[in-house]
């Protein structure tokens, strides 16, 4: 990434320690390494972005329930998903370091190095090379490739490499007290598999007719070895899933209808739609017939933030062979071909898949802005503003009785036992306006009300507006519904 | 448990499975011992209830504000809050079944048999000689106890015991890819850690002045022996906590307040107040220095279902002994026996910890009802409804058209696009409509509205309220405020 976009990521980063965004996890104890807490306004976002979400999935669609499915599962799902066996990176280790890494991004690293230094082509082959190696599961061959490119380890500078083995990236633990009978289970890696196993449950309890789905939120766990970009890639994460339940046959007519209104959902925020592009999968996973990433501009550049799948029947079909419990549904739609009912079939599924702190990081990216301010003397000034969506935004209303007497803070609070029962608001009396406003700013506060002399008066209070910091008098009595309307 | 109460507490267990409320996890798998999975209308639910008190907290309260810190902690956390040394259970093997029994439930079980075969006192001894035991952490004293009063175990029939020995409750992983090493870290058994880690953090960043609160709402895990009572007990929960930061000599005062204020939340749900008891702890934790349990009472009795803890300085002093980082605050306030500011102290802290799968557990309790009806032949059925409160019901409206022509879907469908926004509709067109009533009583849905021809000459509906069954007929343009007016 540029020096710029570079510099830009460093400031979200400091800000949203320094406002209460997120926290590195456990930092009096020098933290935890890629696990970071969600402080008071980066709570309330990042809850208000899932809240967001599962709105617009559960309640704004009829044929789509969401579920609550426990992080444990029986270990068997995990076996039928394949996880047991593949969810696993080829790794190296260097023997003089003890240091291991990811052998893709060792490769990268390096290619990135050689680009750095002008040499594009070479960069670029190497990646082609890398990538046939990988696909051809040859670990020969990508040994002989790191190799042939002298690639070093960073901390002991020797190419003194082992062979290369595979990595599982579930974590594990022991369930129950009884160490000889106690299970090993696994912490979920993916929410996805809490859908599939609850199908029928769910399919037959709502009484669900396909096409239907299945929406869900909630934690999942990747040990993850090289993690990145602050909370970007993290080791516990939170996924907003939902799988779309369909006729077989007709999966790619849905597949085209999510991967359109995922990206709706998108730019519903305001968030522009040239940010945002679409990544088809060239390779596709081992379960799916067609596969798109929804990518948007980070500053370190575009990369995925939701996946679109069309995932067939693979999941299904896996837990009906593992359970061995059938997992049909009878369609009783009459096929205009035939002229009788579908009858019974294993749906096939399109999978909307979404990182919530990804999320998180993208309406950061959005929203952070140094603006320079030009002031009435011609010096300027740079104010720091997060332009968070309103419907989003951790705090809705800052109410700021101008000065601390004069009866001023009892009508601020009046104001405040009106508004708070409906949108969250935040309420301060101290120091000077200005800096209060610049506060409200930096957190993303869309709208802030002043109550001043001129309230007793004639009950009109200041209102000034985040973006484009105008002010104007509006009688108190409308502040309510001036917020509901930007917020709904 | 009497039979009836028994019956009763059957019963919703069964209901939540058929009405999509709770699955065991992963059922295709025969399940997974002590977890479970929420379903479509269990899902709404439990996120209703979380809301519900997030709101009332952070929302309502502008000097509490959140956090969402993340599962995995540093590993020094759970030194420093005693849990690595400390949370633990005494118990026992029989060396022939190879099966492993709390100490403290196998005493239990004895005592409860000997009370139902009419020998309450030999109970009641038992019972005291334990706790006595148990405080004097005696594990052969215990032993002893076993034998003295011959207990065996359920499976092999001997009383054939290993000794006494300490089992912690935490679950383990080891986290990073290099076997030597990983760390091992813990799955946290309880949020409040991850408050209390991020203290200063959030009091600088949101700049909190003492008194203030943080909350939290979140997965905590715990390796229990005896998972109990369906969703009461299980290895896998969530909890609701708030962490009230006071000045030290004024804790009473506020572990006061949040006792009433506690209580007073579990009764603005509507749930009467003569089910609810304090219990106070007679045996203080070592970080507490007062304590209760709000109980409800459940069709098994009495339990726990909120904890209000005065817990100190205790949390804080010990992290800040472990961390070498100072944990205090500096208050400005005047103290008015010296005429200076307060200075710098550890706060005090009150807690409330709440378990959101026990509350869910509660609201079912509290909703289940099958009500015998007379018929107007004067013959008699039962209908099952649910009385959920509605500001937290799964579903606040269903649209139901008499039937699914002339034009009555069009009219229900316009309805359903003006509502939706707002709360959660339910939308179905088939099957008689006193079945279809008997459903959305089952899931608890507090009002209907039926479309009928009727309608489409005057635009009235039949609106029908859950309670009572009673129905009357509204214009269509009032469903919307009617229903806000009831979820507010």
């Amino acid at each position: 990434m540029s020096m710029q976009q570079e510099n830009k990521f460093q400031a979200i980063i400091s800000h949203a320690k320094e406002y209460g965004f997120v926290f590195p996890s456990s930092e009096i104890y020098d933290g935890l390494s890629a696990v970071y807490d969600y402080g008071p306004y980066g709570s309330e976002l990042k809850k208000n972005i899932r809240d967001y979400w599962w709105k617009s999935m559960t309640q704004m669609h009829d044929n789509i329930v969401g579920i609550d499915a426990a992080i444990f599962m029986h270990p068997t799902t995990w076996k039928a998903s394949g996880h047991v066996d593949n969810f696993s990176d080829p790794m190296i280790d260097n023997r003089d370091s003890q240091k291991r890494y990811r052998v893709d991004h060792l490769l990268e690293a390096h290619a990135e190095k050689l680009e750095a230094a002008g040499k594009k082509e070479e960069a670029d082959a190497v990646l082609k090379k890398m990538d046939q190696l990988l696909a051809a599961e040859d670990y020969a061959g990508l040994k002989d490739l790191i190799a042939a490119e002298k690639i070093v380890c960073g901390i002991s500078g020797t190419g003194n490499w082992t062979d290369i083995r595979q990595f599982n990236l579930m974590f594990s633990t022991q369930l129950g007290s009884v160490a000889e009978d106690a299970d090993t289970i696994y912490l979920r890696p993916e929410t996805a598999q809490g859908i599939f196993v609850n199908f029928l449950n769910v399919q037959k309890t709502a009484r669900m007719k396909v096409p239907f789905g299945i929406a869900q939120t909630g934690k999942a766990f990747r040990n993850e070895i090289v993690a990145r970009q602050f909370i970007f890639r993290m080791r516990e994460f939170e996924q907003m899933e939902m799988q779309f339940f369909v006729r077989p046959g007709t999966q790619m007519e849905w597949y085209n209808y999510w991967k359109e209104a995922r990206l709706k959902w998108h730019t519903s925020l305001g968030i522009p739609a040239e940010k945002y592009r679409y990544h088809d999968h060239v390779k596709l996973a081992h379960y799916a017939d067609a596969a798109l990433d929804i990518e948007y501009e980070f500053p370190f550049g575009f990369k995925e933030v939701e996946g679109i799948h069309s995932r067939t029947d693979f999941d299904l079909k896996s837990h009906q062979e593992y359970s061995k419990k059938k997992q049909q549904y009878f369609d009783n739609d009459v096929d205009p071909a035939t002229g009788k009912p579908y009858g019974n079939y294993i749906p096939y599924v399109i999978e909307t898949s979404i990182g919530l702190d990804r999320m998180f990081l993208l309406v950061m990216s959005h929203a952070y802005e140094e603006e320079v301010l030009t002031k009435e003397d011609g010096t300027q000034e740079t104010r720091v503003v997060m332009h968070i969506p309103p419907q989003i935004a951790p705090n809705k209303l800052a109410i700021l009785p101008l000065l601390k007497k004069d009866g001023l803070p009892e009508i601020a609070r009046e104001l405040m036992d009106e508004c708070k029962p409906f949108f969250k608001c935040f309420y301060e009396e101290k120091d000077a306006i200005g800096r209060r406003y610049r506060r409200q700013d930096a957190i993303g506060t869309p709208f802030c009300v002043t109550i001043d002399h001129q309230t007793k008066e004639d009950q009109t209070v200041t209102i000034r507006y985040r973006d484009s910091m105008k002010q104007e008098r509006v009688h108190i009595s409308k502040v309510k519904e001036i917020v509901l309307g930007a917020i709904a």
